[in-house]
């Protein structure tokens, strides 16, 4: 969960047991570097990272950013100009890092890496985890040679996996994770609405070999959600989230704000050019803890996080997934 | 499932032991009686009827229905004159044909019945059932004095029940589910996605005390759906469905099709004028067996649905969802 997951809660994750993830999307080899040492410090259990992978475009030439620069007018704040190309690092830069650091799981959002990133990084023994929307998009994990699938449900807090042309799928967790579970050989991890025990229980008894967990640990306290963020998150309602495209150029779920509410959907530039030009705003409205110019994600069971430890909602989680199932065989 | 369950559908669910559900809306009590009749000729288990709640509205004054029109045209169809108010029976006319028929279970899709109507039917000792999309509808249909919540999760076949003013509600059943479980006291009943046991299985584990299974029957021997429509269904991806307000003024989930495509949004009459605009030309897809002008209903799991007699499909349906619950144990 970039802009939100801190090494204090990857490391409490691998402490208690389960499979924290760095998200390093969008991070320099530098950067990442000092995160992964950062985790290292506090734990000696493995732990995940998350890398972004997605075709560099060239920058879209004179868009109307009239709505975003009033936005940063109104906050005092310099607007950026807008990159002559993407200004971001490529996921590939990090490999080296990766290797070197002995990461032993890496998992990939928007897309699916090159062939010879693939080999190069199973060579090393390292388990490839791929983010699909739809059983086309795990299919193609699985025929790249991924290791193991992620199915997001629509569900899901955060960005869209989603990487193929055409409509953003759309499909509910309960129908997604059987029918991936049905058309791919290797290892399927159920994402979506998943932050409590039942949930959690649900997916394993559709045939999951594993779960994703986001949102429950939004309110944490090793959370790096903004105090106002996660008040909005403890009094959300399920109609309380939806999926747009105005923070950042992808589809993401939060909950709406003025930003979204404003921006004209012809004024959003493609990915991660919106992303880039909306940084510093999203930046200053977290600083400030206002609601309005944040970006609030929460995915649609969100309202179940709990403000506590890592370690204690993560016991938590295991102990009622236990007795949901416990009580299923009682039915 | 109004257009495709068949009184044989109903009775067959009746005698294999669960509740069949006969659809009702938009029906004279004349038709309505004839049906019911249908069924006791061939079970005498109880089933439930279901019925259509909106409220009426005047007609849309010289509306632009040019595209309709063209498809009419294509087919040799006589264009119908846009009715100068909603040209169908209200629910309120079944009631008397219900008392008297001794229909121990009602359920209400669109909205909440008036409370004279729920009082009446509670006096009789009818059990009554409301479908709700948010946690909202379900806590309306509980403060009503409904007996039952379906709660209805985005991957649902067919119309969305949505009865609130604002966006429609499009949350997942794996969030939506355990929300409506721990926000209403009556019992609830899980539906969307539900095509197999896995998924039957699930919805118990995420603390449902009833199932609602519809697409799973689209392909039965008792089924009235069209053998393309069948045809589709089988060969279904997940990706799939759309949820699209073109066929009746309200938005269902279905496959999409060249009728959906062409329509402009904006010549999308209210419901359910756009369904009685759109009628002749959907029987006619229907009778020719055609594609491009059919309403072809289908939720997000229902490739799962199997071609065979209803009791076959609720006997293995029930096998695979506690051969499920009896797995989970051993997780």
């Amino acid at each position: 969960m970039l802009g939100f997951t801190t090494p204090e809660m990857v490391a409490a994750a691998a402490n208690a047991g389960i499979l924290g993830s760095l998200p390093l999307g969008l991070t320099s080899a530098e950067k990442s570097l000092q995160s992964i040492t950062a985790v290292k410090k506090l734990t000696s259990s493995p732990f995940s990272v998350n890398l972004f992978v997605y075709a560099k475009k060239v920058a879209p030439s004179s868009p109307d950013t009239s709505t975003l620069k009033l936005f940063y007018e109104d906050n005092n704040l310099r607007f950026p100009n807008i990159p002559t190309e993407d200004p971001y690092p490529s996921y590939q830069e990090l490999i080296e890092v990766i290797i070197e650091q002995k990461i032993p799981v890496v998992s990939f959002t928007f897309g699916i890496p090159a062939k010879y990133i693939i080999e190069k990084l199973k060579n090393k023994g390292i388990i490839l985890i791929g983010v699909a929307t739809s059983v086309e998009e795990a299919k193609q994990i699985q025929n790249k040679g991924l290791n193991i699938v992620v199915a997001q449900g629509i569900e899901a807090g955060g960005h869209r996996g989603s990487f193929n042309a055409g409509e953003l799928p759309q499909i509910g967790l309960m129908s997604l994770l059987p029918q991936v579970i049905d058309e791919v050989k290797i290892p399927v991890i159920g994402a979506g609405g998943l932050s409590q025990g039942r949930g959690i229980a649900a997916a394993f008894v559709l045939g999951a070999q594993g779960v994703q967990i986001g949102s429950a640990f939004l309110r944490s306290k090793e959370s790096a959600a903004s105090v106002i963020h996660k008040q909005l998150i403890s009094s959300l309602k399920d109609t309380g989230t939806v999926l747009t495209n105005a923070w950042t150029g992808r589809f993401a779920r939060m909950i709406p704000n003025d930003f979204i509410k404003q921006l004209p959907l012809e004024q959003i530039l493609p990915y991660p050019y919106q992303n880039y030009m909306s940084a510093s705003l999203r930046q200053c409205g977290k600083e400030q803890n206002r609601s309005d110019i944040q970006t609030l994600y929460a995915g649609q069971s969100a309202k179940y996080a709990k403000d506590e430890p890592v370690a204690e909602i993560i016991k938590n989680l295991i102990t009622s997934a236990e007795h949901s199932l416990d009580n299923a065989n009682k039915l």
